[in-house]
Formats: C-alpha cells, structure tokens, sequence
C-alpha cells in the first residue's frame, strides 16, 4: 500500500488502520468474561482439535456439553418448550462454547453474550407466563455469518473501514431469525471481500479449522464453518456466491446435520420471508420431495474428476466409496458430461471480477488498508463495459438454457460431485493456488442447490501416494497451472483425519431433492451420525 | 439521420432501408391470400371499427364469426376434442379473421397461414387417429408478439436491421405453445424499441384501435390489442416492461375474458416452463388464490389519483363506478397512500434509459435507419456508470422492501387504480405526452402482477367538459407538464365509445389474487359479458 498522496491527508484525524484493528479486537477479547477464558498455558501450545479444548476446559458443565453438542435442533428446541432446560441456561452453554472456539480457532466477529442471555430470560418468560413458543426455533440460539446486519453491532464483512459503524436495524434474514424465536448471539468471521476459500481480514485475523488448528476452515462462511465445527453453534446462516457455505468442511449447509437443517428451511418458509424480503420467492418447503422417494431407486449423476484439476487422493476415494455404497444398495449412477463446466466457470469468474475490483479498492480506501493479494478480485482488465456486462447476461441465459436441457434430459435426481479438490490448506495458501472454483462455483452461476455430507476422512493408510491405492493419482499428468498447484501441495500426513465430504446438488429450485438424495448418502454411509 | 461518413459506406451493397420497408410490406401482404382480402372501395374509406368491416365482410362464414367470436378459450378447446369442429375450420377462421384485422388496423408483423393451417390438420390426423389431445390448447391458434422467436420467421421487434434475419428456433415460450397444442399463426406489431405506448414503426406502420381506427391500439404489445379486440385471436401473448399488456385496451392480459386468461395461465404452468426456461420459477397456478373469497369481504386498497397525472373523466367516473359497486355489496375500499409512485416510478425510468439510448442507436446504425423520437430511450445524459447501476440496483432493493412493508401491513387483497390517465390518443401524439407511465411502470419495477378488465365506456353524456359531472376535473389546477398534455389534449368526441379499463394489481406473485378480484369486479360490474 502506497503512501496518501493527497495533501489533505496529513491532517487526517482517523487513525490508522492498524491502531482501528488494535482497539477492535481489544473491545472484542472483552466480551469475552474473564471466567470464560482459556489459560495462557492452553493457548501457549493448544491441541489441534477445538472439540478437544473445549471438552477438557472445564468450562461447561458435564450438561452444557452434552446439550451443545446434540446435533438435531429439534432435540434442544424440545428440550426448552419441555422445559427440560431454560433457554437462558442453553444460550449460556453456547455462549461459553463459542468464546473457548474463538480462542482457539478466531471464529467470531461481534460477539453480544449479554444481550443474547437477556433475550433468552425474556424468551423464558413468555414461555412460562402464555405457555406458547413465540416461533419453532424458541430459545434456541443460531449464529449468523457477518455478512448480515443485526442492529447495535458492526457489519464490517472483513473491511478495517467498516468498523464502528453499528447498524441501524436488522437485516430480514435476522429479523426472520427473532420471529421464528431465535436467539443471535455472535457473528462469524469472513475472508476480506468474502471472495477466497480461507476466511482471513485485517480486523479479526485468521480463522482455522475446528478439526486441526493448523489448516483453515474455508470460505467465506469459515468464521461459521469453525463455529459449527466446533459445537459452538447448532445452526449457522450463511451465504454462498461461490462455494461459501460448502467450502467450510461441515455437514450440511453451517450444520451438523440434515435434520437441523431441513428443519430450519421449513420453519423459515413458514414465517413467510416473501412478506419482507422483495427478493424472497414463495414457495414453502417441500417436504414431499425432500423425502427419498419409498417406490423406485435413484438415478445419480457423477462426477469423478472435472477435467480441470484432479481431486486429491482422499477425495477420489471419498466419490468411489460412495458410488460403490450406492450401487450397492441399486441405485442408479451415470457418469455425468462434464463438457460445459469449464464455460460456466469461466462465465462466473468474468461476473465476479466485472468491477475491476473497484469495490474492494473503495473500501480499503476508507483507512488506507491494504488488499489482500490473490483473492479472487478483479483488476483493471478484468473491468467490464455496460455493453459487455449485457453480452455476459446474455451468455448466462444462453448457457443456463443449454444446462437446463442437459439437466432435465438426464432424467437425474441429483447430481453427486466432490466439494474441493483439495483436502485442506495451511492458512494464507488458498491465495496461491489458482483458484480453480469450479467444483463449487458453477453452480453459483446456474443457481442450482446443493448440501455437502461427509462421507469419510482423509487417511494415511488409504490415502498416501506409492501406496498403489489410487493409480490415477500416481500416474496423473499435470494439466494446468491450478491442476499442478493442487497436486504438489497434497500432502497426507499435513490433513491426515481431516472429514471429507460430497456435494450433491438438487438442482434449479432442488434444495429439496438435494436434501432427499442427502439423507440417502448419509445414512447409507454413516449408519452412526458423523461425530468429530 | 446524417450520412454514413464511413468511406466503406459508398461501397455498401444494403439497400436503403426505405428499400427494405417497401420488400418486407409486399412480401408481407402476399401472405394475404387474394379472397381474403378486402375490395379497395371498403379500403378507400373504412368504418372507423374492425369489428364492424370483419362482421359485414363477407369473408367468414356466419359459423366462423360464431367460433372467433367466443371468448372463452375453454369452448373452443371443447368444439375441438368433441369434433363437433376441426382445428383446420378453427384454424382457418382466426386466419381469415387476422387477415381483415391487418388491413384496417396494421395489428400484424409475420403472417404463416399456410404452416398454421398444415399444423392444424396434423393436429386433426393425430387426435383421430389417438383419440387423444396433444395439450390443453389442442388445435387452438394462439397469437404472440413479434418480440418471441418463432422458427423460420423474423422477429424484427420494429427494427428494419432486424428484418429478413429468420430465427433459428424457437423461444421458449413457443415451444411450450406447441407442447400445449396450441397453433400459431402470427406475429403482432409492436413499437420501434418497444418503449412507447404507441406501436408504430418503420417495417411494419402504425397499428390503430380495432375499436377505433382514428385512435392507436397503446403498446408496446399494441398489435396483440387490435389483434384480440377485433377478435382476430382469442388469445395474444405479449410482454410488459411498462404497461404493454396492459395498456393495449382488451379485457385483460391479451384475451378478451379472465376465464380464458386463467386457463392459459393454469395449462402454461401445467406444462412445467421452468424446464425449459432457466428464467421461470416452479409456482404452479395457485387455484385456490384465483377464487373470490367465500368466506369474507375483500379488503381493497384504492388510487383515484396518483397526484401526479390527473385522469381523464371517463377514467375517474370508471374508478368511482366501480369502487360504489363494491361498496355497495359490502367490499372494503380504502384509500391508498401514494406517496412511494413518484420515487418509483421515476427509478424504473432511470432504469429504462440507463444505456442513454445504446442499444437502439446500434439498432438503427444497422441500415442507417431514423430513430423515431419521443419514446422512452436515453440519450447521453441519462447514461449510468456501472457504479451508478449499482447503486440503481440497491436504491430499487430498499424501495421494493419499503413498499412490501406499506402492501403487507395494509392487508389489502388488491389496489385497484387506472390502468392510465388517459383514454385514447390519435397516432403519433403519444410521443409529445411527456410520458407519465407511473400508472402502469411502477409495477413493474416492483415486480408486482395486476389485471386490467373494461367496466364501461367514455360517454358524451357523462363524461363531457362543463357536464358538472366530474367537478373535480373542472376545477383542475395543471401540476406538471405530463399532466398540462393529459388534461388539454382530453376531447370527448375522440374517444366516445371506447372502453375504459381499471387495473388491478395483486402484488409481488399476486397474478392469482388479481384474476381472484379480476373476477369480483367483472361479475359486479358486466354480469353480460362486456362486448364490443
């Protein structure tokens, strides 16, 4: 970053940017009570795993871990209208747990405990005096990616020139969120301009893995996908404009399972978005076709490999159990034409850089922060006129169009794919590696719905080069500067354990049929819910 | 138009466009066969209606004005599967019907009689043969806009450059046309540049009111409406990017009956669109939204006057005979605060004009054709930087969302309004009104779905200046400009008799809940079908 040329500059009151991050993250690790905090001893040199910490602090009582770490949420909202529990007792367990995950893992951006234990009392209190649930996610909390505003606390997104700047009101999502009975409680981390698989910004630093300190944990959505990770959060929001909410290796859309998850798209359809939100489309959840259909088998797709770079041994091995356990049980799986991916990748990335990275470069002008290089950010080059924006809207129905066709021709119920190539990177890797998003952001561009399920974990034993396992890895030609980025940097022991999942897409308005065709995965595959 | 000054120009071998007009017109009235066409003494001086030298013609048989003049399309259907008529007389009929039509009113652009009438004995051979329907329109012809693909055809959309180009397939519109059974047999003239509410253009002339020859047929899908008012097609499909269906003055959206309307819009959505069309959202048509209430009154929100153009009497009287009406049988009618129009209105046109009149001058450079001016195209001034769109694009978000606010809290069924502010224009002064579309463009902007039905006539009686009848217009204070043309050019003797048409919007996906009260209002108001 270039010195302010300009002469008025000097005389600028505003800070700089780093005393701005330096007075952030003091008024962040705050918020955290004294009583919550980890010991200088843990953090000094703290076991790889955040579930390992947070079950060994003792922190949470015996009874906090075994409610924050239930997975389905209709158990905890049961276990509150019950009155099993209070809400005020849960929300304090989650509270805990997510300030010992952000200690470890940097999980958090705003983090309001206060407010969100004042809620949950009054939440309490209505339930007590009218006996009524004020919506089906009743005292029950859920963390939201910082992308969305919630009134009183910062949306920086990642920007240094976004903070203390409160928001004014509530994003609908949010709002949607306090109708249907929920508690907010803390707001995850991003990567600066949410465009890279590796949620790192100037304002709170680096997120990491929940599974392994020393890899990250995705992107955008990775402050959420550490959270969840973690236990911390039972269910997260988060958004998606090219592999977010997939990226981060969790089960299910920032969940940790297809319950919670259907669960939540239903009560969300319920409270009528579409009387809020002008962008909202009303159609409720349909849970006909989000059930695996009982009179005939599936018919699949799949895509082994791209064709543009090739998917590291634990993920090739992670598609190949899979097919074999679903054309085991008769399902049908065809190998599915990757020809259009590549012009619909390519397509998506064009939209993507079409400023010219104007925005970021506005933004980072604010405090005179520096951009972070090798997000996926456009350039001058990359600018976009009005004329050629209208071709690319053009082209984008026009390959829309062809896709669709190629869709419903096949007659598929869904289509199964790896969610990465890659297994897991060290932290300020993803920047270097070329960026072929195309496993995740073509269905960006297509609009089409996907969940991710993890189906296994990387291994040493199945998974280490010249262990004959996996010949097309071994006698793999490098095809591209991406392809050969991602085959050198694998490395099993660096990822060894690390879960592995499958995406499966459902296709155009197929959020459904994609969690149908997930629950048959997972539960042909994990007979036992999948516990890290 | 000044000269091509390119030095290649003089070695152009396109002929002039005034060239290509003149070829396009005779191939064009070729298309007519010689026995359909009508003797010069009728063409020298025609009565001022359609329906009149159609009726008195000759040229149909008195079963075939029978058949063409139904307008519930259901009847038709019903003549056909019980082959108590085939869809070549049918067929045949809306030919010779359309045929007439053109020659008054000029409501045509492609005329394919022939592959129509082909297509029809097909359809005959195939449900003798089958005894079953092809769809839900079998045999039935069906009339679209020039603005939709039709294979072998131009689709000029009123551009000289665009002629003699035919299309390669077909849009996805009339592939679901065809899956339907329906036949098309013609194409309808439009606006050059579709934004103005006058379809006039340089290929294909002035369409005129099939009603009223010495007053246009509005636009953009003005062609459709001198198509369908003089009955030549029992249904048109158009589109509408500022009032263009609804401003063309037929009973509803391109048919002459709502039953008609809604069972297109029922079998479309039967045919699953959204599989052939990436741009469609899977809704099925909601029936059960589409029924008038039995169980209460409706609550309706009501604009006499949107305070920017003041209406025409015969537009007042209408708005306040048909909210007495509803009152009168116990309906709930408030008052609706119009204060958002303005602002929304005035963003859809700097939306409109945002590529300060590009695209249509690369239009025009094709064959150095003149731009016609006055229509709703930007000039320099008007046009956005991508920074500006932008920003558009948010400022229309926050508006959407604060009018959903204002329709949601209101609780109302329906806003019923007027479709326009006017009555009826002679051609070629639409383009000096000033172009107030805010009656009709704001929807559209805000995305929300209305219907339009006649309820009575402009009447020399009721609706003269100085009658006392409409006090209010008497003392009328002129706002504006657009408002100063509206209320001077206002002359009874022009437009008595024709009919004048409310609008009824059912809001964001509402298309159901304005055919619902679409219902309400012509049963209350025509309990004999409103005919011409």
């Amino acid at each position: 970053m270039t010195i302010d040329t300009d002469s008025k500059a000097e005389f600028k009151q505003t800070p700089t940017w780093n005393n701005v991050v330096a007075e952030k993250r003091s008024t962040q690790l705050n918020l955290i009570p004294e009583s919550w905090r980890l010991p200088a001893e843990v953090l000094v040199n703290p076991p790889a795993s955040s579930l390992e910490i947070i079950r060994s602090s003792g922190i949470l009582s015996a009874e906090e871990l075994e409610w924050t770490e239930r997975t389905d949420i209709r158990e905890l909202v049961s276990l509150i209208t019950s009155r099993s529990i209070t809400s005020q007792q849960l929300t304090t367990a989650f509270c805990k747990r997510a300030a010992i995950s952000q200690q470890v893992n940097k999980c958090l951006t705003e983090i309001f405990f206060e407010k969100a234990i004042q809620k949950a009392r009054q939440l309490d209190e209505i339930l007590v005096r009218t006996g009524e649930v004020v919506g089906p996610l009743h005292g029950v909390p859920v963390s939201v990616k910082d992308r969305f505003d919630v009134e009183g606390v910062d949306t920086t997104v990642g920007w240094v020139g976004l903070t203390n700047k409160p928001a004014q009101s509530n994003s609908s999502v949010v709002q949607l969120l306090e109708s249907m009975g929920a508690v907010l409680y803390v707001k995850t981390n991003v990567p600066q301009s949410l465009m890279m698989s590796d949620s790192y910004n100037h304002v709170f630093g680096q997120s990491v893995n929940a599974f392994n300190h020393a890899l990250i944990s995705g992107g955008s959505s990775g402050g959420e996908g550490a959270l969840v990770g973690s236990r911390g959060s039972v269910l997260g929001v988060g958004t998606d404009i090219g592999g977010s909410i997939r990226v981060p290796s969790v089960a299910g859309p920032m969940a940790t399972s297809l319950a919670t998850t259907e669960y939540f798209m239903e009560s969300l359809l319920k409270s009528d978005p579409w009387n809020i939100d002008p962008g909202a489309i009303p159609i409720p959840w349909r849970k006909e076709l989000a059930a695996p259909p009982t009179n005939r088998k599936l018919r699949l797709g799949v895509v082994f490999d791209d064709g543009v770079v090739k998917p590291q041994p634990p993920v090739a091995r992670a598609m190949r159990e899979t097919v074999a356990a679903l054309r085991a049980v008769g399902h049908e799986v065809i190998e599915w034409d990757t020809s259009l991916h590549v012009p619909v990748t390519n397509l998506w990335t064009r939209g993507i850089l079409a400023d010219g990275g104007q925005h970021c470069h506005s933004l980072c002008q604010i405090v005179d922060e520096p951009l972070i290089e090798g997000m996926v950010v456009g350039t001058d080059k990359d600018l976009l006129t009005i004329q050629e924006r209208e071709k690319l809207e053009e082209t984008k129905y026009a390959l829309q169009t062809t896709f669709l066709k190629q869709w419903v021709g096949s007659g598929i119920d869904a289509l199964i794919m790896p969610v990465l190539p890659w297994v897991g990177y060290k932290p300020k890797t993803w920047v270097r590696s070329k960026q072929w998003l195309g496993y995740t952001a073509m269905w960006n561009l297509l609009d089409y719905a996907g969940v991710t399920v993890p189906v296994t974990r990387a291994d040493r034993g199945l998974d280490s080069i010249g262990s004959g396992l996996d010949v097309e890895w071994e006698g793999h030609v490098i095809r591209n500067e991406s392809d050969a980025f991602n085959y050198l940097q694998y490395d099993i022991d660096r990822v060894h354990g690390m879960p592995i999942c499958v995406q499966i897409v459902g296709g155009r308005f197929g959020e459904e049929k994609a969690v149908a065709v997930g629950k048959v995965v997972d539960e042909l595959i994990n007979p036992t819910p999948f516990h890290s």
